[in-house]
């Protein structure tokens, strides 16, 4: 059994100032930004949504700009099969994740839980 | 005083086949597909998410695929000018929303409140 769930919305953003770009999407949905200190993170800003709502992630990218949803989940591998089974297909490891691309032709990340309530809230299956 | 939040998440699929792109979205998901009797919804189908999260929403589209954000909000004018003050900029005005263009390129739109739980939890702007 494992269990998985929308974890994340990420707004990549084609942008050459990051910050900038953070703030217009924090003063649209009046979040705070959050700090991001660790290293090799500079792509990312993330801002302060409510625990029980997806995480919204601002993310500074080569292509075009766009926004992917990230599924999370306490078995990666274990999802990555169960939606290729549904159609998708791997298109890359990064670091600890994979990127997916569906049968829609949408790219989407599986990604470890991001949610304080991803225990109690995700879906479980079998 | 009005009242604005991320409403809804929009799946636009450049599809040929609108139910199995849904129904693809769906198990990921772990959701029921809603039926959408109304007339004139036939690029929609909408995903039956619980009441406290974004609604998800999956569109036939003549673009490529990709995904877009809908805000809620009680007073579409009065949001609209204040996303402009952002620096967003009005796109077209498709029945009764507009869509929109972030300063970081992402179109958005900005329609009536689709969340049940909209006047408790949307941000209040004076």
């Amino acid at each position: 059994m494992h269990k998985s769930r929308l974890g994340t919305l990420v707004i990549d953003c084609h942008s050459e100032d990051l910050d900038a770009d953070t703030g217009f999407w924090a003063r649209v949905f009046g979040c705070e930004v959050e700090r991001r200190d660790k290293p090799g993170d500079d792509a990312y800003r993330a801002l302060a949504t409510p625990d029980s709502d997806p995480k919204l992630l601002v993310q500074r990218v080569s292509h075009a700009s766009r926004v992917h949803l990230d599924i999370e989940t306490d078995d990666i591998e274990a999802e990555v099969q169960r939606l290729e089974k549904l159609g998708a297909v791997r298109l890359e490891r990064v670091r600890g994740w994979w990127v997916m691309q569906a049968t829609s032709g949408h790219r989407f990340c599986v990604v470890n839980p991001q949610r304080p309530d991803f225990e109690d809230h995700a879906n479980r299956w079998s």
